[in-house]
């Protein structure tokens, strides 16, 4: 496996497993851990370490539907909870992918069955539909033009809130290898992570949702 | 902005980012909140706080979409908690606004495509589709015939023990502006709530779903 | 009521709500519960039960849809939490229990609409279709031949791993009863459970997910 968020994942996974993460080398064709099992130190845990400071106040957010109207729901909750002050990280996976595409991508190189799938879906977040009522098209037309209207922000005004107001917006790299996406062709800001980075995210937050 | 859940939202926020509201006002064209910035007293937050008493046992539910199915599913797991004795809240929005819409609403007035919208969205509980199978009705009517049948409550018997269990079911008011519905068209009994109303009681529940 | 999940459900139900189980007794049409009421010996709760080991760290998850594309990611979150050591359970309701239909199950005794149903819904994993690009069925073929050779798991191998993995698989019993869907027709290792043995679950997890 030589999955570049690899390090992400392994990381979160030795904090949250308790475990100590000596360093990742490269090897041939694979990533090689060291971990010290077990290791870190249990100095500090007392009597009244679950003091409230300490519980748990981030959010974080599966993406994993393509659609307008998910894709708003989940900005505004996560604008929502970062002005609130809590750290927010919005993991997109699968068709959620299509939300972080860019209109105009720089040419990659890929194999026919990934350069299909590019072309077949939605290219960024001005080309999703709508779960519902999609009507050929002009069902998201009519959404994004009442919204403009009674002053609410565009999805992709939400998009540059989140980036500013410090939501972290994860990549889930499996996909992005299944469906043969690059990073250069995300939008600019993008980490990419799998899924013990979403799991040690998620133990720290008080609220996941599945979107 | 004149929203009339802007209170609800306003008083969520203030009280999980420790900040003290004094007041709101209602002014020409928006709402004033005045707030005293950390002013919230710390004293009793002492060694042992988190004791198993203080631990969230809430349940929140955001309802997305509108789907019979999903509908029931939600309803159910609201109700079980209910009668574990746990706080729930459900928050509707986008579609699963339609859930609560009256059967026989009275004439409100609304612009044209508030009105073209009313019209194409299932108007109330009986008029939802299901997410699978829909058979242009014929799948609706189908699983309503076995539920009936097996003795399980109809999704209208459920939304009434949910209100009889003390579940607060809050639509969301930004939704309601976008997709032009008033109040009078929901059913009774129907709270307003924007996202920090929502985050407000997610940070107080131990389950939080997007449904 | 003679649902075969009361046991577990009421067990799960007075965990949770402090009320010890007595026992749970057949009679003619029904189960009877003997509880005793609150009666569970509060000693051994002192100070400092909230100490960090006593946090919940399961993950539950209901799988409600019945799509490969989420079935796919249900199991790779719920494996990379077993991997982590935490306690997982899924919970697959509505058409998320087409996932663990046997593809040749045996015959059973079925009322007329059951039959139906069990001839129009998928019958297994492999059947499934996709949320998105189903595409008479292309999709979920180009789907798991780009998995195959990006060396991801097929669903059947994550299946597997979670069943070696300790993940706890359980099935909807209001939803087997509504769909006519027998024990007999689930893959092995399934166990049954209704909305009670759900929520007794998701009170003990940090992460609680509905896909």
């Amino acid at each position: 496996m030589t999955d570049p968020a690899f390090g992400t994942d392994i990381k979160a996974w030795c904090r949250r497993t308790g475990n100590t993460l000596l360093g990742v080398e490269k090897a041939d064709r694979a990533f090689v851990a060291y971990i010290k099992k077990g290791a870190r130190p249990a100095g500090g845990v007392s009597c009244c370490t679950a003091s409230p400071a300490q519980v748990p106040q981030g959010k974080s957010l599966i993406v994993f539907d393509g659609d307008l109207d998910k894709a708003i729901a989940s900005f505004i909750i996560a604008n929502g909870a970062a002005a609130m002050g809590r750290p927010v990280t919005m993991f997109f996976t699968f068709w959620g992918l299509n939300i972080l595409r860019k209109d105009n991508p720089p040419p990659v190189k890929k194999s026919f069955i990934e350069k299909m799938f590019g072309m077949m879906m939605p290219r960024g977040s001005k080309k999703l539909k709508l779960s519902n009522m999609n009507m050929f098209g002009m069902g998201p037309r009519m959404i994004r033009g009442i919204m403009r209207k009674k002053n609410v922000a565009s999805l992709e005004e939400l998009i540059e809130q989140a980036k500013n107001n410090g939501v972290k917006l994860v990549a889930c790299s499996m996909s992005m290898d299944v469906m043969g996406i690059k990073q250069e062709e995300l939008i600019d800001g993008i980490e990419t992570g799998g899924v013990a980075a979403y799991l040690g995210e998620a133990e720290e937050c008080n609220v996941n949702l599945f979107i």
